[in-house]
């Protein structure tokens, strides 16, 4: 298969090795995967060698992720040292249920990134906690009180380059073996996705204030 | 804060340090969350040091989580030579939206899992293969077609016993602090919530079958 022209240059050894047929490194169907999560999952070994996982809140900035969480989660000592991090963000779109229990599956859009990430500070670390606002609804970063010398200091705020890069997704129907296509099983997809209910609004909401009009992609409106 | 009778004795280095308010080693808190959640963020270190995880459909079965996906999945080779693994299983609740940038939140309910998992082998993972599917709907295993070898060695199953575990959530609203509340910006929760879409039948579906009534606790249905 030709590589598109806008694509990651992974590394072989951050390449799936299993069904390389639904993996890719096209930066624009990455993009769209990490614009529609809201949640990554964390990962990075620990001084001892024992692996840790913690799902935190991100934006993606260009060619970086901006993961952002307590400057007390095992994650900001980790990064202190210079650690390697592994980063996997999913979405779950369904479930494949198929005429064999070998062939059922679930339909997904996957990234994983791989790396080192940098702390920021200063004036970057500013930037990106209102870029973390910003991603939730437009013009709210301005809206909201800044983070005072405490609260910004409580902060971590990572980056992590989008360099070492795989996307791997499974879409469409159930893929059966012609043998079994006769039994008298249901076959087919039960599509999931992530859903937003009706806004509750603090009590003490000031009157007039309205809901904002969320900048999410991904999530489907219930309202 | 008095321990329920029913809690895991995890011990210190796998409890959560940041927001200890926030932790809870209810079995039962810990099991609903689990057999609500469709999908586990599996992660390992590789001998190369280098951290790696990826998401896992799974099921409990007790005071276990039985994982399951390829034996070419890097989980594989690191289950073979006896690795440490960590597991997370979060399911997002909701966006706090607060009066300032710092008390942005979300809700959401996790649960981390550490241990060395084992392989299973026989009639073990036989089972097992059929919970992962009679946890989409009861009575499926007997309906579809049972793994011959080639699919039976192609799958791997870990169990992960229920040992070092944690539960960690936030539900409920904003929390300002009182200098903020009177600023004219909107402050509440949106919520979020997996939702189950009408199932898609196969073109080739036999007659007469109809979609499996889901066994799922989580995601609403929508049809």
């Amino acid at each position: 298969m030709s590589q598109p022209i806008s694509a990651y240059a992974t590394e072989k050894r951050f390449r799936p090795k299993r069904a390389p047929e639904r993996a890719s490194y096209d930066k624009a169907l990455v993009h769209a995967i990490l614009d529609e999560a809201l949640m990554a999952h964390v990962a990075y070994t620990d001084e001892a060698g024992c692996p840790h996982v913690l799902p935190m809140y991100f934006v993606r900035d260009g060619e970086s992720l901006l993961l952002h969480g307590s400057a007390k989660m095992g994650q900001a000592k980790a990064a202190r040292r210079g650690a390697a991090f592994c980063v996997n963000v999913t979405l779950l779109d369904g479930l494949v249920l198929a005429r064999s229990g070998f062939h059922h599956s679930v339909n997904y859009r996957s990234v994983t990134v791989h790396g080192v990430p940098e702390i920021l500070e200063g004036a970057e670390k500013t930037r990106a906690l209102d870029l973390t606002v910003e991603r939730l609804a437009k013009g709210r970063a301005a809206e909201v009180r800044a983070a005072n010398a405490k609260e910004f200091k409580a902060t971590l705020v990572l980056r992590l380059k989008l360099e070492q890069v795989a996307a791997k997704t499974r879409t469409g129907g159930v893929n059966d073996e012609p043998e079994d296509m006769e039994l008298p099983v249901w076959a087919g997809v039960i599509p999931l996705h992530l859903a937003v209910g009706a806004p509750i609004a603090d009590e003490q909401c000031a009157p007039g204030a309205a809901a904002p009009s969320l900048a999410l992609t991904g999530p489907q409106s219930e309202r």
